[in-house]
């Protein structure tokens, strides 16, 4: 499955390629193509902004025309800030690379046509593609950084293959706190409270005892941090001294 | 509602302050928080980079604390590169994004902390959030530039507030052709290839007349096309001359 080409139309500044380079390289995209960049290739301002992304810079691939660019593709879509008046379809990057992935699970070499800095794609050049791509952002100020365009593209099609959850808490050694766990801490920590007389009221006693519970639940505790609360109860209610800090005793 | 504030702590450039600034004008956010900006504030190198989202950097606040930064807002994000082994949810910039706009529906202020460029948030500064925001990207190289960062989670957020459709196809004037305009032009077609003893084969001319239907049914035609259609085939038939270019006949 090859990942899709991003093709940069005539760009004007050789920060933008070594930034859209980067951009690629953190979405897993590889293959570049340069139509005609006006500064010529290689172009030394492009691997300054590349960081470690200039072996994308070395495999990138030089035409003179859109037309040859796209020629061994299957499918092309195009970048586009204005309203074009051509019956093409125009898709939200999220929908585009939902698309793309189809498309190049099913082996189907596709491509992504961004235009130069200042003008964007000209007609003839969006009408080689089958569909366009507007990104849905404030209409006040709508138009996009070339880099900031590869990104957000690149970011949609990671998605599209990506199985992170969309909330994890990394847990490391330690696990949520079981019930049993939660009980054994509100059975200390309330019979604490009845000692210290925090719930002498009676009549409140069952309203707070509640209070208390909740707070904790919500906090969904793990098992490591229901220890360390009970540590802290005890050490309230000890009175203990501060212990010496770290370095003091010579640890 | 209060869209999420964009907090950047000790931030080093001036071009990523400026470029931060674009991309929030790009995707609607209005609150940008400097703690302690290395090269001070007021800074041209941002105001160069912002380009129309100067008033953003105009009404920019400056703290010397991010504890201070973060004191007026109930929910805070923080986005982090690397693991920071706290018992902190983890969210991506999709799902994040989808709770703000929930609390912010709610009146609830919120905002999002961006470390500084070489380093990242300090521990201490992470533990002032309730949320930590992971952008899922290529492990082998999973660092973003600070204003792609902010980028990448103002857009998420523009994106839970945008009812664009995934596709359209902005049709101007016309309309998708209704079956009978397409039957209108499949008779004049079929009419004209029989004509011309293109479907003579009459075994397979069931077979052709299908092919022919499926692929223009395929491009979803609109009536506009279907006409252009029409008279591409009655001028294929009736071998005219070509007509003059335009400016040629003074038009």
């Amino acid at each position: 499955m090859s990942p899709p080409a991003v093709l940069l139309v005539r760009p004007q500044l050789g920060e933008n390629i070594g930034a859209a380079a980067r951009a690629m390289m953190n979405f897993g995209l590889r293959d570049l193509r340069l139509v005609a960049p006006r500064d010529g290739w290689p172009n030394p301002a492009a691997e300054a902004m590349a960081a470690s992304a200039t072996s994308i810079l070395d495999d990138a691939k030089v035409f003179d025309s859109t037309a040859d660019a796209v020629g061994d593709l299957v499918h092309v879509w195009a970048t586009t800030a204005r309203q074009r008046y051509m019956l093409k379809p125009s898709q939200t990057p999220r929908h585009a690379a939902a698309r793309m992935r189809e498309v190049a699970q099913r082996g189907e070499p596709c491509g992504i046509l961004f235009g130069p800095e200042r003008s964007g794609l000209e007609n003839d050049e969006v009408a080689l593609a089958d569909t366009l791509i507007n990104v849905p952002a404030n209409p006040e100020m709508s138009s996009l950084n070339l880099a900031q365009a590869v990104l957000l593209t690149g970011y949609e099609w990671f998605q599209t293959g990506d199985t992170t959850p969309g909330e994890v808490i990394p847990e490391g050694k330690t696990g949520p706190a079981s019930k049993e766990e939660l009980e054994g801490f509100f059975e200390h920590l309330i019979g604490e409270l009845d000692a210290c007389g925090f719930l002498r009221n009676n009549q409140h006693r069952p309203i707070m005892v509640r209070n208390i519970r909740n707070m904790f639940l919500r906090a969904g505790l793990f098992e490591q941090e229901v220890r360390t609360l009970r540590g802290v109860v005890s050490c309230l209610v000890n009175g203990r001294k501060p212990l010496p800090r770290d370095g003091e005793d010579g640890r």
